[in-house]
Parts: C-alpha cells; structure tokens; sequence
C-alpha cells in the first residue's frame, strides 16, 4: 500500500479529488478491455498538465512506485492492467485540442482526447486523420499512440504511427523531452518519436501530440463480394494489390463469423459462403468508378459467387455493417471473447485463415476469423468461457498454435493491438534473443528502475515453441 | 595501427583482395560528400554477406576497434569520416536485388545498391519507389537508410523511412537482428526499424532491408511560377496546403540561387526575380489537370510574375534542370561548397529565408538558399573557400545563427542531411539535455564500447547558443 504521506504529496500535486484510493476506483482501475486479466492499483491520479505528470513522476521515481499511464483502457493485450500494483495514472483530464494548424496541416491534443471526438473535429474543418481504430468511439489518441493502433483504413492510409509528427513526452525521472514538431521532416538524432509509438506505457508517459492532417478523399464507393472458395477471396486480394489499385478498406470475413454475423444482424448473408470481401475505395471521384469496376472484374473471374457495389451512402453503410458488427456478434455468443491479430504477409491470407481452422478444430475451440486482409492483419477470435479453465487452456494452446504459424509464414504476433502482457511470453520468437536484449537495453535507458507499466512487453519467460522448430 | 594478427584475421574472413591496407585505400576512405573533413582509417573491408559482416565484428568488437560502415560517402554531414580511425566497411559488394515480391508489393534489397539502379529496375517492373535524394546516382540504398535521406519527392510520398518495413543488421558484438518483415503492420516489440533509420551507422551495420513499394501516378505536370516578392511565394506554398492541394514537388530557389544557375545552365532565368517556385503533380489525369490548374490559379493571384505550366515531358525536364542543377551551378563558384539543411514548419519559409539572407549579410558571407518548400526543409549553401580561415569561421558562425533561428522557428538542425560530426555541437539545441541523455542510453544498449561510427551524433561539447537563449 502507498504510505501516506505519499498519497499526501500525490493529492498536494493534482488536488484532494484527483487522487483517490477508495475500492471503487481501485476496481474500476484493476482491469481494461482484456479478457481474464485484473490486478488493483494502490491508487489513481488524474492529472491535468504536463507540469503535474513530471511533478508526480518525480515522486514515484524517488520511491520507486509502478506507474500504469492509460486513456481509456480499451486494448486488448492487457497493456493497462497494473499487474505491479503501484498508481494508475488515467489521462482523461488532459483531453484539449490545443490547436490545428491549417498552413502547416496539423493538429496538437493531449492524449486524453477521445478518437472519435477528434476525427469529427477534424472533419467539421474539412480536414481528414485517418486512423480509425474499432474502439476510436472509447479510445484515446494517447492510447491510439502508446498502442500503435491501426483501423480498417491502415492498408490505404498506414496507421497511428504515420500520423504523429512530434510528442512531449514525461520520463520516469519526471523530466520532460520534447521530440520532433510541426516538420514533415526532422534527422535530428534518433527517431524518438517513432521508438514512443508503441512502446505501450513502457518508455514515458507521452502528454501532447503534433498530428499530421491530410486533405480528406473528394469520393468514396462500397462494395461486398462472397465466395464459396476461401482461395478465390484470398487470391482476389492478390490480384488487386497486383493490379496495382490499393484499395482504402480491404477486409474479409470467414464462414464462421459470416454465421454469427447474420444471426445477429439479421443481414440476410448467405450462410454457405466461405468468405466475404468488403472492399472501399476513395480518392478522385473518375479514379474511384475505374477502382471499383476493375475491382468488380478481378472478384467475377476469380468466381465470386455475388458482388454487390453500394448504390447510396446509405447502402454502402449496410454493406459495412456486417464488418463492424463482426466483434459484438461473436462476443454475445458465449460469456468470454478473445480476439488475437496474427499478421502475415498479405499473400498468405488464406493459408493463414485455413491453418486457424485447422487448429480450432484441433484443440476442439470456436474460432471465428475476420479482419483487414489487405495488410494481412487477421483477427482470429475465439468464444469461450473464462470459467471453464480446461476450454480456456485449449483456447490458449491454439492461440500459441496460430502465433507460430502466423511467425513460420513471415508474420508476426501482433499487428495492431499491442504486447502487453498476453502477448509478451511470444515476443522473442519474432524477434530472437539479441533482439529482446536490445529492446531490454531501451527500456533500461528511459526506466532504469523499471517503474513506467512494469511486467509488460518483456516476460518472465518465453514460451517453448511446440510445433514448429526453426534454425 | 592495427596489429597483423588483426589483419590476418580479417582477410582470412574477406578473402585476401578485400581487406586493403595501402594508402590509396586508406586516403581515398579518408573523407566524405561533406567539405573540410578528413581523417584517415586504419584499414578499409569489403564484405560480401551478412555472415561476413557479423564475424568482422565480433574481431573488432572483441579488441575495441572502431568500424565505420558505408555506401559510397556522399553524405553530407560529415558521416562517415573515421574520426575516430578503426576499420571503414564497404558495403557496395553487397548490391543485390535479393527479390521484388509483386504480391506484396515489397522489395528486400542488401544496401549497398546503388539508389538509382534500384528505382530504374522497380520503374521498369510498373512499380514505384518514391525516396529521391539528389544524391541518388551514387548513393546507396544503405546509406539513404542510415541517414533518412528525403529528396524532391517527400511532401507527397515521405522520405525513406516511409518505405522500409524490415530489417536485418548486425549488432556490435556480432549478433545479427531482424527487425519487421513483408509486413504493412507489425507492432511486437519497439520499432526497432524506425530506431535504425537515420541512426547514421551508430547503432548498427544494416544488411538487407525490405522495402515497401507503391503502384506508380499515372500522369505527371511541371510548372515554374516566378516572384518579385519572396512573400508572395511563401505564400503561395501555404495557399495550395491550405487548400488542400499536396504537390508531388514543390521547390523553391531564392535570387541569389536564381542568378548562379542561370550563369550556369543559360535558362534564361529573370535575374530580377526573388523567388521561384518548381512544382510537380501527380496522380489520376483528371485529378492532376484540376490541381495544376488550381495551383496557378493560386500563384497569379499572389501576383506571380510569370507562370510556365510545361507542355511536353521535355519542356518539364527543361523546367527542372533550374532545381536540380543549383547545387551543381553554386558548387563551380567557389572552391568549398557548404550545403544545409536547417528546416522549418512550412508557414515559415519566407521568414526563414528572408533570416537566412540577413544573416549572410551580417557575417559577410554568400549564401544562395533552395530547397523543398513544401516540407519547409530549405538548403542555405554557402560558397567559400576553405583555405581562407577567417572567411571559413564566418561561414560557420552563420551556419549556427542559421540553426539558431530554425529552432526558434519550430524548426530543426537538419531535415535529410543528417546529424554526423558536422551538427552534432548543436543537437542539444533541438532535443535538450534530457533528449540527449535518452539519446545516449540507446547508443549504449547498442554499442557499449562505442565502436561503431564513434564521433558522431554525440559532440564532446554542446556549442553555446549566441543569439536567443530560450527558457
């Protein structure tokens, strides 16, 4: 527990109400949006400036306090669960857009603003951010940003990564840097900026972004096309990249969550289809009818069973929503939802999708698999029940199954959601032991005492690969 | 001297025609693209595989020896001169095109290629890899990944870290790391390949890289529009951002630039001018036909004096010789051409220009300034004559007070150039004392016994700020 005279100094900082230890905000505070994990802080501050993050830092450094920084809690690699005990530090105070530059295109907020409030900000000034991660309704751009978050127009636009041109940032040690600004270019020394992007609470507590805006696309269409052979969708992804036309959405729903998907929102997809491509594309409006037409060639010749373009706004977002709702159908199925990221190239979509079916059906779980397939970026899901431990560890085996294939095919572990703690006893398999030693020796320079989101990214032991043996 | 066990080591690793030891090769690695350095190597390698390159340093590693690893030099800031001595790695035996997969739209390519080769291959393939440093005949892939090199094509498409999705290099001691992959999305671990972009060779060797290619515009205009008033094109630049318009080139050259090139080339260029500004889109047809005609729209109405669109690819070519050709036409004025790159936001071009001239004049010196607007990354380039010391000293105290007046801007020490010997005094300016600090903990979780490109990034002093002390 912290001392109090502690807790003291902390309420001096951030005033009497915005610390508290009482169990209700501990527990509000123990879990985020992942499944089975939950462990309680010894207190949770809400700053309000930058000044006040250093000032609270200084005071856990010098007694060596865990610090978990966190928006809106809403990943899903247990990358905000204080598993350390310690403070959780809840960003959501420091949420003002503190400008938008329209000569130099670019936006300055503090990380506690929520996703979606800042596209629509954006958008009301005819200015377009991109990255539009699923929980960008409850997530932060702080979290977007520790997190790396992508969204279903990464294979277009990239993700956050792409769009943060500068941080202030609070070190462990309470001091703050400041790295990049309002440059489209900048070799001033190591890209610090990009080494924060992702590194998930781990490195310092980032308190303000310079975003990069872009001009918004004059024209978008949707279209839907469904297969009775898996290959046909995958090689359909293909042949559109081949030819050259990046689409702004490529996504693919497999058969089980096609079913899922239907008895949910009552969309009228027919069940017997192996796959489902929903296909964006936007741009200048002639570029988008040439897009979309030729996209509607490739998906016939490779036998697509039907495709359906969008006629209106209206349609186009029915279309999507067999997409969107792909996450909340499959979670009402059964009381526990896991949902993984498995990458891989995009060229190997559907050996990656049969080889999940494989192994669901070798451990006896339910997978259902959708995601982004124009990045390769798969979302295998499984529904369980967390009380059910015997189900549960099978869950967990097959997700260590779909790890090593997704790394034995040229992927990695996770695209866009995050190590964390669920992911990190996987990490030396993408990137062997001289690597984890080298991101060892970051974290050692940014927290020697290991107090920023401690027992994250790094485990305390990496898994035995089971299947496959490489080297 | 390096002992002649070391030596023999050495060759037994290379073969014994490519480790050289004789003063040609030794004076002929003794300096760089960058004025007024030299310094000479102990021995000069050439190694042919990555298994090479890895067993070279753990010889060096184990005795301390500096290596300093390179394309083929043209760097300008100093970095890759071997202050330091120590051994200089060559990288141009390993120039392979390892493959280009059309599937996915990635190239992995070993470093030292040669830029230009690589780009007219991809070209001759339909596809597209943006990054065009000036350099790009000479340079190699290798070296545009160890500085971050930009080029004229960087508003549209970004630079070269936009483009590298994985690596491999070899550590310090020897290890070998792989970073990414084929991969749009990768977000295990921290991004260690951004890390190493632009890390100038201190924190490793790179390998092979994989590059991210694009599919090609469709069609391409030129237009040159020339200004009596430096305001009027600065604000042209922002007008066509603002507007929401982002050309695929957007340079500018100032007076003094204007009256060297036309000596030079015999364009016919308006000595009266004080700006003119290069323009580039690309993209759909229609699209590219719409924005050039917007953006002269633009540039009449901020009182251009003459606007040229080019009605042939030759009449473009003839409008772009005025841009490329400026480092060329300054460089035959003087003995000693000094080219920066201090950058700034991009609303503050014209300030910082009209701060260049007026610094030139204070210290008596000539700059002529070009570069890309649209990034705001300008090139003040002075002409001198290094064997005069005291004009030389002039030269450099301009250069600090050019620096000094970048940052005050919002701006940085270096946009594309990077930092080397030649801006490592000034970096604390940039990144403080608490992002240096951050900056060294990398270093030395890399490369403990700092053999790697020693002297670099990190100045022995930081340099006092003269003018405008901040904070």
């Amino acid at each position: 527990m912290l001392a109090q005279e502690i807790k003291n100094r902390l309420r001096q900082i951030v005033g009497a109400q915005q610390f508290r230890d009482d169990n209700e905000a501990l527990v509000a505070h123990s879990y985020d949006g992942t499944p089975m994990l939950q462990s309680l802080p010894e207190g949770v501050i809400y700053p309000e400036t930058t000044k006040q993050v250093s000032e609270i830092m200084s005071v856990l450094a010098a007694h060596r306090i865990p610090l978990v920084s966190r928006g809106s809690g809403s990943n899903l690699c247990g990358g905000t669960v204080p598993v350390e005990g310690g403070v959780v530090m809840v960003m959501h105070r420091m949420n003002r857009i503190v400008d938008v530059d329209l000569e130099n295109l670019t936006a300055t907020v503090q990380p506690g603003l929520i996703t979606a409030e800042f596209i629509a900000h954006i958008e009301s000034l005819g200015l377009f951010y991109p990255p539009d991660p699923s929980s960008m309704r409850i997530s932060t751009i702080g979290g977007n940003i520790a997190e790396c978050s992508g969204g279903l127009r990464g294979l277009k636009y990239g993700t956050t990564k792409d769009y943060v041109l500068g941080l202030e940032a609070v070190l462990a040690n309470g001091e703050i840097i400041r790295t990049g600004g309002k440059l489209m270019k900048d070799v001033a020394g190591y890209d610090l900026t990009k080494l924060l992007i992702g590194s998930e609470g781990t490195l310092a507590i980032i308190t303000e972004a310079t975003l990069k805006l872009v001009p918004p696309p004059k024209s978008k269409k949707t279209m839907i096309a469904m297969y009775k052979d898996l290959y046909g969708a995958a090689r359909t992804v293909s042949r559109i990249i081949e030819s050259q036309i990046i689409p702004a959405t490529l996504e693919i729903m497999d058969n089980p969550t096609i079913r899922v998907v239907d008895d949910f929102a009552k969309l009228g997809l027919p069940r017997d289809m192996e796959a489902i491509l929903l296909i964006e594309q936007d741009g200048e409006p002639e570029a988008v009818e040439r897009d979309i037409d030729h996209i509607r060639h490739i998906c016939l010749s490779e036998l697509a069973d039907r495709v359906t373009v969008a006629e209106s706004r209206e349609h186009a977002e029915k279309l999507m929503t067999a997409r969107r709702s792909a996450f909340t159908a499959l979670a009402r199925l059964r009381p526990t939802t896991i949902l993984e990221d498995a990458t891989v190239p995009r060229s190997k979509i559907a050996d990656m999708v049969l080889k999940i079916n494989q192994i669901a059906r070798k451990y006896d779980v339910s997978i259902a698999t959708f995601g982004h397939a124009g990045d390769g970026n798969l979302h295998p899901t499984a529904t369980t029940d967390a009380r059910d431990s015997a189900e549960v560890h099978r869950v967990e085996k097959a997700f260590e199954e779909i790890f090593e294939a997704a790394i034995e095919l040229g992927g990695t572990i996770t695209g866009e959601h995050g190590v964390g703690l669920v992911k990190a006893p996987f990490l030396e398999w993408k990137l062997g032991k001289a690597g984890i030693e080298v991101m060892r020796g970051i974290k050692q320079a940014f927290d020697p005492d290991h107090i920023l989101n401690p027992g994250k990214i790094f485990a305390k032991e990496t898994r035995k690969r089971v299947v496959i043996q490489r080297e």
